[in-house]
């Protein structure tokens, strides 16, 4: 990227795939990212912006001037293009408006309506429809002659007079059956429709669960307004995990490419919460001061059973809050879900008590210090069985994300309960 | 399920989704499972075991009679029956095989010769393939005519005498073309070829780094193979996401429908390699017996430096494992990474040595302890964001997934560091 260099990097860029332009892009340093943007000038394709990290595009919308973005929303799809002038604000939005053409404006303008992640805003609103009265051959000689067609489409919507969907037509199908045939004679009646509100994770789960390729969007009165393809789900499905994975691990999103700063401040809230996690353990700790005066080696061991304890719950919890986002558990099968785990950390429990015990004596020589251990040990894996299913369906009830905030109220129980039993049961036999 | 109950249930079932049938099935105990399969009869669809979770599948394909095997392996589409046929030992696979049609026993005998997980497992053999020299219209009438066609398809592939794949074609773009246009003319040349032996992974990332709804499969001649589509990486995403989740939780795969026995042995080696991770932190305990003896708050306060930075370590971890499995890192900005993440540690480490030193002078009085802890904090943020990135990128080197063993590691070096340097420090200022 050194000056004299720059006039090439057009004819360097162009062979690309333009997510391959967005990888390049990503990997920039900040300032980097506008000088090549610059030297890339109408080269430049209005579908990177649909491949590239959410963090790094928002940052580089911000830069763009107002005659790029209006040229970017014109090119883009519906949805992407959607996804794009959300992130403007409201000034920017009204003046991009004015120089759209009507029929791009009304579908942005539309598209803002639906709440952020739901099928409306995943939706595209280029598709093929047609009446249920037409023939293959109608349809056929149809998609010949019009222009403005989406690029790739799977499916065709038969729609009534109401403009309500009442059939899906795979391609496939169309091409198999002889012109004269009706499409309402071939056309599929079982097919799955989304409402426009529906949350995008809800969208996912269908098409996973029916192997689904594209699938209708209608609006509260059945009318057919768009179509999400299986293509935009796949990125749906990988956010989602992402989410979760993240989530667990108490980030928001992935900050892989935030700044310094950024970084920094979103790791933060969640260090707090663990920092109270961790003075919550060590009030425990306090309580017994008197106790581990005397006896030193239980501020030895006493990490084991709370360590263990936690991840004993996190395994659980795991397991728990996948299953929950999967809609694998439910009201019907969660107590022997709960029932279950609570018996794997008995199993467990009782394990590594003998594990443990086996150790201290082997470390302390003292068979008393071996047996409390012993008890804390089961006490805090079935505690942690416990805890690692009943969190994760309690915030679910509450309607709070599982995967946010279940780490940290499960490493608070584990913790307190571990410490509390080790060196309560010391307490009364010991001394 | 009572037994005078079962007679209905054909009629109960038959409505339902075959991935609605599955769902039903996996919730009920092992034992029902058979008893509900046994009053279906004929109409359990084969279908359903392309739905099922692997788990129960392999637990009820050990239980089906030859015969009904032999049945559903026909009727599945050639990856599902792979899969199922994989599953079987040895000698039934042979018997099996001998009571098939020659085609399906060409196509699995072909699929099981590649490795699993990859491409040739997942890629499905029925596919519409058309010469170069073809016209639209020979191509329509074609697909017209023929009755073995696959039952849905997007795309159709043009091959050369050799028959190597030359072209890919949208049945989109072949319905908006006339009849005397030749296929070699409308097909799109730039497609992506998956080799046989690539691994499902690199297949997914593929497909979600170009959008792309189906792909050719080739043999090492460059031969047309199968074809992978779309909703097949759907399931290979979501897989390698739960993958990892499970993984970062020291857990093979979900054991959400495993036994109880199975389950709690599954987790039994994870948790005992955190017991010795945590016997590891007690050793370092142990080799400051004396301090402790004479300073008890140290005991009181020593599980927050080694909480906190497991915890900032993790984080670090978990941006590392899912930007090393979406391939986002590599040897070109790895340098970058680590920097970064040493300087977040350093950051959040200075403001919580100061918040932890606040809160050690609020309880205890001692401004000796408080610049100690806050010290040790500071040290062991810096280690965890070192350890967060070095941890996952070393293992990647070394062929390990970071996924499975990065966790132990990282809460090794933060727990051994953060009491040694805590209890060290206590150790040398404080006597």
């Amino acid at each position: 990227l050194e000056q004299e260099r720059l006039p090439i990097i057009p004819r360097l860029m162009r062979p690309l795939h333009p997510a391959d332009q967005a990888d390049l892009i990503e990997r920039l340093a900040p300032e980097q990212r506008l000088t090549l943007i610059a030297a890339m000038g109408a080269t430049f394709d209005a579908d990177i912006l649909a491949y590239l990290d959410a963090t790094v595009r928002d940052e580089l919308v911000g830069t763009l001037g107002e005659e790029d973005l209006t040229r970017f929303l014109s090119a883009l799809d519906s949805d992407d293009a959607v996804d794009l002038f959300g992130e403007l604000d409201e000034e920017e939005q009204a003046r991009i408006l004015a120089a759209l053409p009507a029929k791009d404006r009304i579908f942005l303008e539309e598209g803002l309506n639906f709440p952020e992640d739901s099928a409306g805003r995943l939706m595209q609103r280029e598709m093929v429809v047609v009446p249920s009265h037409w023939t293959v051959g109608q349809t056929i000689d149809f998609l010949r002659t019009v222009r403005n067609l989406p690029d790739d489409f799977y499916d065709i919507f038969v729609v009534d007079p109401g403009h309500r969907p009442v059939g899906e037509l795979a391609l496939s199908h169309l091409l198999r059956a002889k012109r004269p045939v009706r499409v309402s004679d071939i056309m599929r009646k079982d097919f799955r429709k989304v409402r426009a509100e529906m949350d995008q994770e809800e969208v996912a789960l269908l098409f996973r669960q029916y192997g689904l390729v594209a699938a209708p969007v209608v609006s509260e009165d059945d009318r057919l307004l768009g179509v999400i393809t299986v293509d935009d789900v796949v990125d749906v499905i990988d956010e989602e995990a992402e989410e979760d994975l993240m989530r667990l691990a108490g980030l928001g999103e992935s900050d892989l490419y935030g700044s310094l700063w950024d970084t920094t401040k979103t790791r933060f809230p969640w260090l707090v919460m663990n920092l109270l996690t961790a003075i919550a353990a060590s009030l425990v700790i306090g309580m017994f001061e008197a106790t581990i005066e005397k006896v030193v080696a239980l501020a030895v061991l006493m990490p084991i059973v709370a360590s263990m304890g936690g991840n004993a719950g996190t395994q659980t919890l795991t397991v728990a809050v996948r299953a929950l986002a999967m809609r694998d558990i439910d009201t019907r099968n969660a107590m022997k879900f709960i029932a279950k785990e609570t018996l794997v950390g008995s199993l467990n429990g009782i394990a590594f008590a003998v594990l443990v015990a086996g150790a201290s004596i082997a470390w302390f020589g003292d068979f008393e210090i071996a047996w409390i251990i012993a008890v804390a040990m089961v006490l805090n894996l079935v505690v942690a069985g416990l805890a690692g299913t009943l969190i994760p369906l309690g915030l679910q009830r509450f309607k709070i994300d599982p995967a946010v905030a279940s780490g940290v109220f499960l490493t608070t129980v584990t913790d307190v309960v571990g410490f509390f039993a080790f060196l309560g049961l010391a307490t009364l036999f010991l001394l």
